[in-house]
């Protein structure tokens, strides 16, 4: 019989928009043997995560727990879960994951108003106000805090406070800002959100955090169909992961491990808020650096996410070369572009353990040096200045 | 800030229903550094993996592909895109695993028809034949080849005639029986697939392989409406897992990297047919031994799975204090019986990297010492001579 080569990663730097460096630590504690998913050392395990996530959301909601799925099973848990064929949701859509959001929706059988932003701006309380008003009774209005594809930071207070005067459930998707910025699911009002591991918490991608307040757990109580998803079904698993520990699916135990221990390294270790000025000021370093060596940012700077950022490429670049050399010559990977963007910028990911003052620097003369190769000419040297200014 | 505790892991000897015990290699490659999920790199695993599951199935289908969660996932994937509202399903229950097959199936709006046999015995092909022959048209048969809520092994040859003579879809769920016994996907002439990694594969949970042949494909790219879940959607997975490449969802990485790695120690080192002797020698030797303990086995020999053993727990013996002290003192896990088999039944498997000679004579003694606590007495000396000389 053929013998299949033994596995043989190569050396990279995750500077795209996930998944990012996950920290050593993290990589050994997923490395630990197997226990059952209901043998009481993990069920403490368990426990003990459904905390660390508390805090990382900024919630006391009991109902705080890791989907056994990527980020996008999160998202469509918290859609399957609040919606029925029939209800109308607003989704918010100035980005890949805003129009993802109402397509999951759509096929739960949900009427989808969407409001839409131009790529790269963030949606207006406004526009959100006018459509609660045109349609009301509506349950839900749904927004991204931290648009992966474009790099808005979309500002949450104003949009929760009408979405809740209409008596709309609010629904964000956190999934590249939990662990990066403050999401604070309680001061936000915030009833549904859901995250991914794999971004600022640096956990490899395959769990989901979601939480769901009393207000949620109310919608979803009063449900009058059964959740279209088995998997995904919160009423399900709220035995589970609640007080009873009756076995729903077999949780994905080594994801567990993993979360647990980047989560600490996050809560325990730097702490919380230590982790959001780290986020910030790198992130707000670069940008600066980026710009000093005349490249383009897209995106405001009041609405610029620190953890990624989109950079315009270049009149005359080669997209794909500039990626695939980055990769091959220097092991950095950074992410193309999405959707309206495809080919017409690079998304630069700052998130989690990747999130590091000697990727900026290695990542800045990189990208100088390959452009230069095309032709393309930047401030190598004002650029590292600015960057080194403003740490 | 309250420090948080390093993840400790007890000692375990996974002999439950699964997860099961998980080889160090498999272990050391989870823990890799992470690569995107575009990365050209962790693309050629991909396909890598895609063939070594091809291998596992028994099956030249193009479509095989390992489902972004745990088993149930892939069972409701297959369900999800597999049906429409409205179409006639029949569901083979002999056990919980049939039961949540028709709960899921429900969950897409379609019409279940069970067909049911006693938990602990196989479903007959007649009663298939006559549902098909009173509900036609049907749009799919599905069937648990291995149940691991009872341990039957579920002859699959007939009933896969019926439904192609009935011209419905044949679904099988071989969760619990990849890799410990011949699944042969092509040769029974399966139309969809769909398993777990952490029962006889040995890789940990969180992944769920799915293979579809040519008709199975016909049929979803026949679909009137989208597939009602966007995360298990394969007409859109279809554009990430095959040349296209088309960013779907990200990957579990690491994941991805263990299951690698437990499927090369399958085929390449062990090689898949020994590794099915192995489950049959050893399940059979624990079987008889406890058989000659004076232990009775519920499912009859002919249908009795090798991987996974249920043994009727003796009167007078306390369920849940016998599985505490065997996790407690001796590290043993074991499971408890599911459904009607509650408190009646343990569920022992002899799965994968868990499927070796000393756990069987160390479980068979303790039990015999808890027992005898218990005042239960078993013939130990008959168990380990007969199951020795079975081997």
């Amino acid at each position: 019989m053929e013998k299949r080569k033994e596995l043989l990663i190569p050396d990279r730097t995750l500077m795209g928009p996930g998944p990012s460096d996950v920290a050593p630590s993290v990589l050994r504690a997923m490395a630990s043997p197997l226990l059952g998913h209901l043998d009481p050392a993990f069920l403490d395990i368990m426990n003990r995560i459904m905390e660390q996530l508390r805090q990382l959301f900024g919630t006391e909601n009991y109902m705080t727990l890791p989907m056994s799925g990527t980020g996008s099973a999160g998202m469509e848990t918290v859609f399957v879960n609040s919606l029925e064929p029939g209800d109308k949701v607003i989704v918010c859509v100035n980005g890949v994951f805003g129009q993802r959001m109402a397509d999951v929706a759509s096929r739960c059988g949900a009427e989808v108003i969407t409001v839409e932003a131009p790529w790269g701006e963030a949606i207006q309380t406004e526009q959100v106000e006018q459509a609660l008003k045109t349609h009301a009774p509506v349950k839900a209005v749904a927004i991204v805090q931290a648009e992966t594809s474009t790099g808005v930071w979309q500002p949450l207070a104003d949009i929760s406070a009408a979405a809740h005067q209409y008596d709309a459930l609010f629904i964000v998707d956190a999934v590249t800002s939990l662990g990066g910025v403050p999401v604070e699911v309680d001061q936000h009002k915030i009833d549904i959100c859901y995250s991914g591991t794999q971004k600022c918490i640096s956990a490899p991608p395959g769990l989901s955090p979601v939480t769901i307040n009393e207000r949620g757990l109310a919608s979803l109580n009063q449900r009058k169909q059964k959740v279209q998803s088995w998997y995904l079904d919160l009423t399900m698993l709220q035995g589970y992961w609640g007080n009873e520990r009756v076995y729903h699916h077999t949780a994905p135990i080594s994801m567990n491990y993993a979360l647990y221990e980047a989560a600490r390294l996050i809560l325990s270790e730097e702490g919380l808020e230590n982790c959001y000025q780290r986020h910030l000021k790198l992130g707000r370093a670069m940008q600066a650096g980026l710009q000093a060596m005349g490249l383009v940012l897209p995106v405001e700077e009041s609405i610029r996410l620190p953890q990624l950022t989109t950079v315009e490429i270049p009149e005359g670049v080669t997209d794909a070369d500039i990626r695939k050399q980055l990769l091959d010559r220097f092991g950095i990977e950074i992410g193309g572009g999405l959707g309206v963007f495809k080919g017409k910028l690079w998304r630069v990911g700052l998130m989690g353990s990747s999130c590091r003052e000697k990727n900026v620097i290695s990542f800045l003369t990189a990208l100088h040096l390959l452009l230069k190769e095309q032709g393309c000419m930047t401030d190598i040297k004002a650029g590292l200045d600015t960057f080194n200014s403003r740490l």
